[in-house]
C-alpha cells in the first residue's frame, strides 16, 4: 500500500506526538551541500521545545562527533555531541563494545583523521590512518616493503581521499591473517557534494574487498549494526522513534531493518515515481513528507 | 568427464602435431616470478623449430609489447615484438578497430606508460595517465575542479599503481556523459609477485565502476574480446590452436568461452582438486599436464 503523504498541520501535529525520537538523515533533509532546508531550524528548534530527542544519523567517515556538531552548528541547528551519531563514531563502538576489541591488538585505518579521533574515544589502538607513511607513496612500488604485522586485529575502512597502492597493499597483506576482521563505516558508492557525485567511502575501499575477497562487516546505514549503536547508546524506545531521511536505500531500508518507522522527505534523491509510480522501489516508508522545513507551520502556530 | 593427463612423450607428440599456434599464458606457465619453469625454453626452442607459432598471451596491462618482449628475452626466452600479445595491446586494438575510436576524441587512461604506448602505436588520442598533474595529488580535494570534458569519449582503465581520488574523481566525472565508454583491460583481482598476491588491475579501477554505476567492457582474459584481437591480428586458424595457462577461471574459461582447445597446467594456482577432485569446477581444460617444460623431453630425443 503506498505510504500516506503528510499535508496538513493535523498531520504533522499527529505525527510529531506519536514521536520521542527524531533520528535524523542529514544531507538532503536538512541541508542541500552548504544551504539549509528553509523551516529547518525552526523544527529543530521546537522540537527540542518540545522535549523530543533529536539525534543526527550520517554515514559521513571522516567526522568525529566532535566536528560533526562544528559543521552542524555553522549551519546554525545548536546541536550538541551526544546529538551527532556518525558511521566512524557508530564504528568504534561497534570495535569496543561488541566485538571487545582486545586491547594488545591495532586497528589498520584506512580513512582520516575523524576515524581516529574517535577510535580514540574508545580507546582503541590504531595505526595507517594519517601517518605520513602511508599518505606518502610514490611508485615504483617496493613489493617486498608489504609484510603482515601479526598485531592488527582488524582492517577499517572508511572515506580516505589520500587512497594510494600503498595503503591498499598494506590491507589486503593484513588480511591475508584470517583472524584480521574487515570492517566497512559503510559502502555508499557516491559521496554528493557540490550538487554533484563523487566516489564515496563504499567505492574507496572496494578494492580491498575485492583483492582480499573478504566478506566485509558493514557498520553504517542502511545496516543494523549502527541502529543497534544508537539504541543501546541512547536508550531509546524503538516503538516511539522516527527514521528520517532522503534515500529509500540507505535512509529507508536503515528503518525497515530495524523495525523503526520511516519519513521520506521529498526534495532529495528520491524520485516522486520511486515511491508512487507504477513500479514502486520495495524499500516502502510509513510516512512521506514534501519537506521536514514543512513541519514548521506547527511552530508558527 | 575428467580431462586426459599427459605423461608419455607419445603423448606429448601427438598434442604438438595437433596444434599450429601455442597461446601461452605467462606467469605460472614460463615462469613463476622471476624463475623460469625448467624445460621452457627448450620446449620454445623446439616449438620454433618445428613451425610452430607462438604468442604470449598475458592480462598485464602496464606493459607495452615492446616492454613485454624485454621482459621476456630477459628470462631467455627470444621472443619477437609479434608474439606477444598484452591486455594493454588488446585494448588499443580493440578502441581502434573494431570501436574505430573518433580522431576527435580522447581516451581517459587510468594506467600507465605501457598502455599509453601501445594507444600511441594505435594512433588513438589519450589524456591523464602518466600525466604528472593528475599523478600528483595532496588532499584536501577542491571539489570544483572537476569538470567533465567533453572530448574524452572512453574511461580506459589498467593497472595504475599511482591510483589517487583524483583519478578516480576525474575518471567519474568523464563517465556522467552516456556517450562516454568504460572499457578495462582487465578484472584480475590480484597480481602475483615475490610469492604473494597485491592488488591487482581488477581491483584498482573498481571504485571507477562502482562509482560510475557503468557496466564496463572488459578485454583482457577471459573475455572473448582479447581472443577475437588476437585471432583478427595473427590469421590463426582457431581449430589448430591451443591456450596453456595455469589458471582455470582465466586461462582455461578463456579458451573456453572462445572453443579454443585448453592445457592446464599445474604447479599453478590451480590445485589438482579443483580439476580429479570430487566437486572439480565447471571450467574443464581438454588436457592437463604437469608442467610446460616436460615437453622438453621430446626435444631431447
Amino acid at each position: 500500500m503506498a505510504p500516506a503523504f503528510l499535508k496538513t498541520t493535523e498531520e504533522y501535529k499527529a505525527l510529531i506526538d506519536s514521536v520521542d525520537t527524531f533520528l535524523l538523515d542529514c544531507d538532503g533533509v536538512l541541508y542541500h551541500g552548504p544551504v539549509v532546508v528553509d523551516g529547518v531550524k525552526a523544527v529543530l528548534s521546537m522540537l527540542r521545545k518540545a522535549g523530543k530527542k533529536i539525534i543526527f544519523v550520517t554515514n559521513n567517515a571522516t567526522k568525529s562527533r566532535r566536528r560533526l556538531k562544528e559543521t552542524f552548528n555553522g549551519l546554525g541547528f545548536d546541536a550538541t555531541i551526544e546529538e551527532c551519531f556518525g558511521s566512524a563514531y557508530a564504528s568504534a563502538v561497534y570495535l569496543s563494545e561488541v566485538l571487545k576489541f582486545p586491547k594488545d591488538k591495532k586497528v589498520y585505518v584506512f580513512g582520516e583523521e575523524g576515524l581516529e579521533e574517535e577510535l580514540d574515544e574508545c580507546g582503541i589502538a590504531h595505526c595507517g590512518g594519517s601517518d605520513s607513511e602511508d599518505r606518502h607513496f610514490q611508485p615504483p612500488i617496493d613489493w617486498t616493503a608489504f609484510k603482515p604485522d601479526p598485531s592488527v586485529g582488524a582492517v577499517l575502512c572508511g572515506f580516505d581521499s589520500w587512497i594510494n597502492y600503498k595503503k591498499l597493499a598494506k590491507a589486503q597483506t593484513y588480511l591475508k591473517n584470517p583472524e584480521c576482521k574487515l570492517i566497512l563505516t559503510n559502502t555508499d558508492p557516491t559521496y554528493p557534494t557540490n550538487g554533484d557525485l563523487f566516489p564515496g567511502s563504499g567505492s574507496l575501499s572496494i578494492p580491498i574487498v575485492n583483492a582480499s575477497k573478504r566478506q566485509p562487516l558493514v557498520i553504517g546505514k542502511p545496516n543494523k549494526i549502527m541502529m543497534d549503536a544508537i539504541l543501546a547508546h541512547h536508550h531509546i524506545d524503538p516503538s516511539r522513534a522516527l527514521m528520517v531521511g532522503d534515500n529509500l536505500l540507505t535512509d529507508i531500508e536503515f528503518g525497515l531493518k530495524s523495525k523503526i518507522r520511516t519519513l521520506l522527505v521529498m526534495g532529495g534523491v528520491t524520485k516522486y515515481e520511486q515511491v508512487y509510480g507504477d513500479q514502486p522501489s520495495p524499500a516502502v516508508p510509513d510516512l512521506v513528507i514534501n519537506s521536514f522545513g514543512d513541519l514548521a507551520s506547527l511552530a508558527v502556530e
